[in-house]
C-alpha cells in the first residue's frame, strides 16, 4: 500500500504539464523535446509526473508517442512515479502494453461533458470505467480515479453532491486507492472545496483524495489553499499554468506548479521542488511555444534580467 | 461615524482602477474618459471608489486632473463615497481645497520602498503622517490610513511585525477611523493574512480593517478569502485586474473587481455589484489601453462572442 500522503504535513504535486498542459496546444512535441522537459522537471524536485495519455493519436496528435515515451522515462528515471491518462478499454491495454505501473482513470460526473467528451451518458461512462479500475488493480496497477466536473460544468451547470459521492464510491470499492476531485472547468471556490472533501473524505476514508484545479476564474490557488487546509496532501499542477480542457467554456490552464511551490514554501509547506528549477521548466515551455505563459512566479523571479 | 462593516456577512470593494490601476499606465486618461468610467462602475453597482492621487502631476501626470474630478463626480454622484490618495501636506491640502469629504493617507512600514516611494525613512515618513492625520480628522475628513508593505517588501524583505502594529497604533490613535493593511508588492500569503489581521484587529480593536492587495504572485484572491474569513468586510480591488507599483520588482495589479466579485457571489456574500456590469468596465477600459488585462471573468463571460 502506498503511503498516505495525508497523514505529513508535507505536499506532493503530480506535473500535469506534459498531458492536460499540451493537449490543447497546436505546436506537436517531438519525443526528444518531451524527454529534456521530463528530465527539466525532475532535477527541479518533480516525483510525480503524467507522461501523456492513452487516447486515440488520430483525435489528439499531441498524445501520439506515449508508449515510447513511458518506456523511456521508466527506463532514465525507475523512480519517477510515471503514470498516464486511461479513458476506455483500448488505453488500458496500451497503457499495460507499455508496463505502466501507476494510470490514472478518469470518467466525468456531468452528463454534458460526459456526452461531448467520451461520447455516452455520465452513467454509462462510469460503468464501463468501474469495470476498467477492477481490470488494472488486479494487473497490480496503482489506480488514481479521476472524477471530472466534481465541482460543476460550466455548460451544464452544478452536478449534484449525490452523484459525485456515488461515482467516488463506486470508484474506491472498484479498488481504486487514490480518488481524484477534477474541477475540469474552474467552477470551484474554497467553501466548496472544503465541503466536498470533507463529504467525500466521510464517504471513502481509506482513500487517499488529491485536486485536480484549474484557474479558469482566477480561483486556483485560493482553491488549493483550501483543500490544503481541508487535509489534501496531493495537488496536481502544470509548469507555466499551461493547460485547460478544449471543451468547457472560457477554459483556462492548470494551476501553476511555480506558483504552488512559491504558496508552500510561504507556509513552510515541504514539497521538494525547487522554484529556481521550475524557472528553467518554464522559459523552456515558454521558448518552444514562443509565448508566455500565465503563472506568475517565473516572471517575478526573471525580473530585472536581460 | 461610518457603520462597522466587519458587522455584516456583506462585503464592500473599494474600487482602486482610476488611481492605482492608471497611476502607472503609459496612456493620459482625458477627464471626460475618466467621467465615463466612473458612470460605468457606478452603474455596476460601485458604492465606493477612489478617484485619484493628491501626488505632483509633474512626477505622475496620469494623476494630473483629481481636483478638477473630484468636483465633477461630487456634484454628478453625491451618494458616493469618493476617495483620494494623499501622501504628504502639499497633497493633504490641495484635497481639503476640492472638498475632499473622504481621504486615504498612506504611509511605508519598509524603510527601503519609504525611502524610494517618499524619499524619507519609514520612521520619518510615519511622524509626518500621524500630523496630517490629526489635520483631516480634524477637518472632518473620514481618514483611512494606508500602511503600504505591512506584509513585506520585495527589495528589504520581511517588515517586522511590531513595526506594523507600532504605525497601525499611532494612525488609529491620530484618529484614523479605517486602517488599510496593503500587500504592495504581493509578498503575502493566506496565513499571514490570517496571523497580521488578528494581532492588527488585537492592537486597535475600534478600528474598521481593510486589505489592499496585489495579485503579483498570484495569491490575490487566496489573500482575499483568507482576508475574509478573518473578519475582513472591505476590500481594495481595481477592474480588469489592473495596477502595480513601479518601485516593486514584478509587480502585476490589483486584485480583480470582476474576479472578487465572482467569488464573492459564489460564496453567498452580498457585495451590491453586477458582474455583467463590471464586464462593460473591464471592456471600457481594454479598449482604450488597447490590450487585454488580466482579470480573468471578462475573458469567460465573453467566451464565444463575436
Amino acid at each position: 500500500m502506498e503511503p498516505n500522503p495525508a497523514l505529513s504535513n508535507n505536499a506532493t504535486l503530480e506535473e500535469q504539464s506534459l498531458r492536460d498542459g499540451l493537449q490543447n496546444e497546436a505546436r506537436l512535441f517531438s519525443l526528444d523535446e518531451k524527454l529534456e522537459l521530463v528530465g527539466l522537471l525532475v532535477e527541479a524536485g518533480v516525483k510525480r509526473l503524467q507522461i501523456g495519455s492513452f487516447v486515440d493519436p488520430r483525435r489528439v496528435p499531441q498524445m501520439g508517442q506515449t508508449e515510447e515515451l513511458a518506456r523511456l522515462v521508466h527506463a532514465a528515471w525507475p523512480d519517477l512515479v510515471c503514470s498516464g491518462l486511461v479513458l476506455n478499454a483500448q488505453g488500458l491495454d496500451r497503457a499495460v502494453g507499455c508496463g505502466m505501473r501507476h494510470l490514472s482513470l478518469s470518467v466525468s460526473v456531468s452528463d454534458g461533458h460526459s456526452r461531448s467528451n467520451a461520447g455516452c451518458s455520465a452513467q454509462e461512462a462510469l460503468d464501463r470505467m468501474v469495470v476498467l479500475v477492477r481490470r488494472a488493480v488486479g494487473l497490480g496497477i496503482g489506480v488514481r480515479a479521476g472524477v471530472q466536473c466534481a465541482f460543476g460544468c460550466a455548460s451544464a451547470g452544478e452536478v449534484d453532491e449525490k452523484t459525485v459521492l456515488a461515482a467516488v464510491q463506486r470508484l474506491a470499492a472498484a479498488g481504486a486507492g487514490e480518488i481524484n476531485l477534477a474541477d475540469t472547468a474552474g467552477m470551484a471556490h474554497p467553501l466548496r472545496v472544503r465541503e466536498l472533501v470533507a463529504r467525500v473524505r466521510e464517504t471513502v476514508p481509506e482513500a487517499v483524495l488529491s485536486l485536480h484545479l484549474h484557474d479558469t476564474r482566477g480561483l486556483g490557488l485560493a482553491n488549493l489553499f483550501a483543500g490544503y487546509e481541508a487535509g489534501i496532501r496531493l495537488f496536481d499542477v502544470a509548469a507555466g499554468g499551461l493547460g485547460g480542457c478544449p471543451f468547457v467554456q472560457g477554459a483556462a490552464g492548470n494551476v501553476a506548479t511555480e506558483d504552488t511551490v512559491h504558496l508552500f514554501d510561504r507556509m513552510g509547506v515541504v514539497t521538494g521542488i525547487d522554484l529556481h528549477g521550475l524557472v528553467k521548466v518554464v522559459r523552456r515551455y515558454e521558448q518552444l511555444l514562443g509565448r508566455e505563459l500565465p503563472g506568475r512566479m517565473r516572471r517575478v523571479l526573471s525580473f530585472g534580467e536581460a
